[in-house]
């Protein structure tokens, strides 16, 4: 509740955007109390923040935990903000010295709202995506990813940095589920067993301005009425497909958007996701299909941005997990991620996995997002079982 | 050209937002050159701008005649400034004292782009809205009309003001035309007939946001799924109407507008124009019933903003305009005017009538609009002697 009044919304919510004077008020709230729990702060070229608890020995590569303290513009209180808090905790209530390092993890624009496409800290991290181009990455008021965090850096110029892609032992994010699944079923705890594919465009529609009284109908090139057809004729093609594909155009910039001119350019983003990698495949190159024919009298230009294919957690973190969650009596299930996660970049470089708690009517990326404390406290829980168990020796 | 300056865009056009600082450095100079010829300014309760050469009796209704002074965001150096700039011109060139006041008007926020709907000057000057709700409009940023218009005033302390309302002798529109029949025709005079009826609205669909990548298809209420099946769909119902009317949603505003968010709200505006009222009325009736139909699961609130029909200018003026074109040797010809014009509100109190010039391609309300010179000075020549006639005596 604390972190959650950084940023806070009147509704409820938070507004606290990648690389932002929030972020960087954040960040000074979680070294803090890293700080109060024995924890070394550190950063990487890419703006991930890391908080060590120092183990015996330090040379072997650490348990990294933790999720990301970036929101949507009307996001909620625990998406992001819950994986690191529930790491720190876990991390400060193993009450003995870990045999490795214990690091909370604070990955850099994981929504990618402000700077798109998101997850950009943990796709530099594993080496998925180029730091030069993440860098040049552009906000829609034209500051840079390099320049927001050159600022975010310059406030905290006592911090070390990090290489990127440093050796970790094991990687485990908790998170709020994003769905209704745990809630109906009345269970606590979800054990994820991968993340779905998902793929992302940016498409530009390339029309031509005119007055809206004038210009006859028959001689426009509309790009909004290029766009409606091609939205209307996308959303129908999903409808045909099955029950669990998803299609979210949640982006539209218009040119010049003025009530009594013909839209000259209009720019969207499709986001698409299925847990069949064959059938978002199929689906994404129809969509691609879609928007050429629709297009005339305007031209469309294509641009693929996340091309994210599903993936599988670590059988033997899956299995600690469950355990840890017996123990402590409560409920499990395994469940697949709808949502994507930073996670998804740690899979092929160690073992990794993800503890989803239930939410309210399954909502988030929205203001009234809501986790019950006994949820809360459930995850953080299991998780800290699981890194005792990791990194505690076992008791005599 | 001097004016285009205010405002300049790198492409050759010109931003210059009613009541915006660039429309007060415009008074300046359109002030400046009225002063040069003798000119008094003066302005109303709804920031109309007057610079009136006196008359000898100044009892008598004054010939006024003029356009206005604001652009689209993305317009042109001669929408609504020449028609300011050839009633300047024909003012000064009268080269007598004129029987009564000649007054050049600019009117307030002709375009309704940045405060919407537009022609706010001359409906207040007309009593067709209340000044109260056209001050009380807002801009993008939250500014209001009456917060604008007192900043501009502020700058011009020393002008007086005048009612609204005032009686007039008769009214002179110049304008480009901004369709492509006059240069087709080879006309450098348009004699404007009337104007098509236009029809607005603001039409908010009303949805609930949600994760991207959890929410399923059926359980979502989608704002932009939404408005791509209304919007689709009206233009697919006026396609079937006939090959004159014209139907643009120009301005398209989405909440929360993030790339993995499902939009919770998006607002748009309509603009129809056919020159039949009985049409035109039909049209409206179906789009608004296309509204209801295509909203669910979302809602829909639709808003008329603008609601004007066809009018005929007057036939003596027209029959002036005619007279004068010939005299000069300038080909004329009769031609509605697609586009609305602050001459629809004049109309009804007193004679009114328009001249229009061609313009290149037909294009307006864009960057590369463009007259030729020729055109431009065969347009000031012509209602330079329409005025003469209205306010001088015959010589002897």
């Amino acid at each position: 509740m604390a972190l959650a009044e950084i940023g806070a919304l009147p509704g409820g919510g938070v507004d606290r955007q990648a690389l932002s004077p929030g972020e960087t008020e954040a960040w000074r709230l979680v070294i803090a109390w890293g700080a109060d729990a024995g924890m070394e702060p550190s950063t990487d070229p890419a703006g991930n923040l890391f908080l060590t608890l120092p183990g015996r020995d330090r040379a072997l590569p650490p348990l990294v935990m933790g999720s990301h303290l970036d929101t949507q513009p009307t996001g909620g209180k625990f998406d992001g903000a819950f994986g690191v808090l529930a790491a720190l905790e876990a991390a400060q209530s193993l009450g003995a010295i870990p045999a490795r390092d214990v690091t909370v993890v604070a990955w850099m624009n994981e929504e990618g709202s402000r700077f798109a496409p998101g997850m950009m800290g943990s796709e530099a991290f594993a080496g998925v995506r180029p730091l030069d181009d993440i860098l040049a990455a552009g906000d829609a008021a034209g500051t840079t990813v390099a320049e927001a965090l050159a600022a975010l850096h310059a406030a905290f110029p006592a911090i070390p940095r990090r290489p990127l892609g440093f050796p970790i032992g094991f990687y485990l994010e908790p998170h709020i589920e994003q769905g209704p699944v745990l809630e109906q079923r009345h269970a606590p705890i979800g054990i994820v067993t991968g993340i779905q594919g998902k793929k992302t465009w940016e498409m530009v529609v390339q029309g031509q301005e005119g007055h809206a009284g004038t210009l006859d109908m028959a001689d426009r090139h509309d790009a909004l009425a290029a766009f409606a057809r091609m939205a209307d004729a996308m959303f129908r093609e999903v409808g045909t497909t099955d029950s669990i594909i998803k299609l979210t155009i949640g982006l539209v910039r218009m040119e010049p958007n003025a009530p009594s001119v013909v839209p000259a350019r209009l720019t969207f983003r499709i986001d698409l996701r299925h847990p069949d990698n064959a059938v978002l495949d199929a689906a994404g190159e129809r969509l691609e299909v879609l928007a050429a024919t629709h297009a005339p009298p305007c031209t469309v230009q294509v641009r693929r941005l996340v091309d994210a294919p599903s993936n599988d957690f670590d059988p033997g973190l899956r299995a600690c997990i469950a355990a840890a969650a017996e123990a402590l009596g409560h409920a499990a299930m395994p469940i697949l991620s709808a949502a994507g996660h930073d996670a998804r970049h740690m899979a092929p470089l160690c073992p990794a996995a993800m503890i989803f708690i239930p939410c309210r009517d399954g909502v988030s990326h929205a203001e009234h997002e809501w986790a019950e404390p006994a949820h809360v406290a459930a995850g953080a829980a299991v998780l800290a079982e699981v890194a005792a168990g990791l990194v505690l020796e076992p008791a005599a």
